[in-house]
């Protein structure tokens, strides 16, 4: 059974009339829906709660992140809000093993950043056509997909994506105005495989695309862990005998 | 001085007036033209001769071949008329040390496919205006380039190339059609650097544009080698003392 | 079911007696012996009979390959042996999603030099022990390994290894005579997963060790495909609607 | 002309008797003493004063990092005492296209780890011979340098290293002990060029080994930026024409 936790803001859905019309359950409760199948549990927790109000630690304890496989975490415009403490936290338990799913405008939440070391910088404006190419079609998380994908309606994020290089790129998007991004990109840090994906804009139904879930399915079940550290160190080592 | 080596086809070019009209000189007499300089040495060979008859061993001896810093290849419609040995001659002398350049169609050459040791192949069509963005400004090869380079009139070469993944990607292409292509890609193999640049169809005026000559330009003195192995070996090693 | 094809060169264990004593059923019997699993089926093919006649095209008929999900390959004195057809015909199914794993002195065998572009070159000497530090235990091949595994005897194999930069090293070895290897190395190439690992002389018993028999039971399930082309093509391609 | 800027800690050497005799003029001193060049120019700081009080900043101003090319990082038992507003000047220029290269127990210094986005972990114990095997003799920081390096004694740096997969291993360490160490390293962080190499403790003459300086001195030519951009953002692009 792979445990997942879906983190997500929660701002746009409880404030703007057409996202909540889009993801009345949130973003995170979308994600939930198609997630949860005989191999993957899935639980989920917000920055906001209903009200407004902070969820106390985002709801990302120790113990919540120990028990979980694989984060996937959906934020925009309140990065800020994320305590240092719980983003050094996520960070944390991604290297020692936790798998790590970034969504979106997650290229400038705090753990992507620190995982990443570098500012995650594209280029953005809203409303475009976009057409993603599957340049992977032999990556796990790539499986089911064809040549390409097509979102009727997507934000535009262009390069140059300021990233280091990924280990692996998936699909490369293009839109109507002709920028291009590397849409999927995959990277492991110590030991958390990390996969950063980068449709899903809050005010298109991207979520309910089901090559969009597929993908997304995929990477759950490609990021779970086959080995996780209890903590990292940097031990003085005895000599062994040879 | 870097001792730079071109090798060209020469088929186009003898045959039909409107790829003379454009390449009077051949395309190995444009690209020699703009690679000249103070610390920059050019030679230049081809398959065909100007009437048509083969240039003996393509003009690529063993002697030539080590007296040579970087190759630039360009080849189409002919690939298989390179005899096998003189490819092999050109491999080895690229995993010892030498650099080499391969243009456009070049992807579909004998030495490109051996060194990558994959098909090599991708989407293709004529005639579309392409937008090649750069996604490494920081990579010598991109020294003087801007955000992104337009050119009127290219072939369409799309992805899914199947290649290896590379060492860098500095440019994605992509045009009116919407596809998209890694343009511009570098790879080492043992002691060879070696770059793959996508623009040059023969039917248009690309080798002209001051941009992608710098490109090439930045791409000789990025691959001219620090080291060069005399021969590979596989030996058998004395024990040393430690 | 992932279907694994073992092909072993089948010399050294008809003709050495201190080798049949090792495997009498063969290397190939010896991996299949504790590969063959419930969601792992196994049939063997060599190179040589056990009389010594070759067996027709190795065995590796187009239909065996097709029917294959992932070979294992050994050979050593008899590279050259293996028709270039054959070789051809299984680096062909590689690049179209079949899995690969080569060991040891499979590092000079056709497909992997073709595959690799390279030389793959290497120092070596007999008669060494060895220690395998495993630097990445959350690869899945690494799944169940410790920090290191010990062989009490094995060949030296010593850097350079002349190979393109591997997708991920697992393993880096040493030895009494303090050389050091990147024994443990993975590669994609197009659609195929790719698997270089060290140990495994004909003249030691490392296929009976548990560790060694656990990486390359893990290798068979990493590099079994999602994805399998039924062939590879360069289309020309029409323009789609955007 | 290439404008170095070399950071040493200055503890050891003002403190303990037998590093002083080693490094008279501090490790800043022997660093510069060597690096200085016709092409490069060298200006040295570091995290305490002669009398222990500390430097104000560290001696990296804005202004100071923005007049260097290439910054040169030694640091030990004080990494928590640079600030961090000082850390993420460094990172943000070496980000914006400042070369770097990090020294020996550098490997925990705050900008390297930022960068890294690991914890940089790694066994280690006082007092070993190593061999530095070279396995890159075609890379630029490897002009010159032979198929090893024998130090007579160094600190034991051990695998696993807890760093993102480097674009390029230059050098694999091995010990009296055994263990093994991918010794020198390069990554690309946005334009930044950032070379880590291990040998450099301070109980050993390491800086006075003609190799190991050739190889820093190489360090510094490569990471000698191409483009440097003048601050990094995430904008609003409007739409271009095509």
């Amino acid at each position: 059974m792979i445990k997942v936790t879906i983190f997500n803001e929660y701002a746009h859905e409880r404030l703007k009339e057409d996202v909540k019309a889009i993801y009345p359950k949130g973003i995170h409760g979308q994600l939930a829906s198609f997630l949860a199948d005989d191999d993957i549990e899935v639980r989920t927790t917000t920055l906001f709660n209903e009200d407004g109000s902070f969820v106390p630690e985002c709801g990302l304890t120790e113990e919540v992140l120990k028990d979980t496989d694989v984060i996937i975490w959906w934020g925009h415009c309140h990065h800020n809000d994320v305590p240092d403490e719980v983003a050094d936290r996520v960070v944390n338990q991604i290297l020692c093993g936790m798998g790590a799913i970034f969504l979106h405008s997650g290229h400038h939440s705090k753990p992507f950043k620190k995982l990443m070391g570098t500012t995650c910088n594209l280029l953005w404006r809203d409303d475009e056509k976009e057409r993603l190419w599957n340049i992977n079609p032999a990556h796990p998380i790539m499986a089911g997909i064809g040549d390409y994908i097509d979102l009727p309606e997507e934000e535009m994020y262009g390069e140059r994506f300021e990233i280091p290089t990924p280990d692996d790129v998936l699909m490369i998007g293009t839109y109507g105005s002709h920028e291009v991004f590397r849409s999927a990109c995959t990277w492991q840090r110590v030991n958390g495989k990390i996969f950063y994906f980068q449709p899903g804009h809050e005010t298109y139904p991207t979520y309910h695309n089901p090559e969009i879930q597929r993908i997304i399915k995929n990477g759950v079940r490609w990021a779970a862990p086959t080995y996780r550290a209890e903590k990292l160190i940097c031990p003085h080592f005895e000599k062994l005998p040879f």
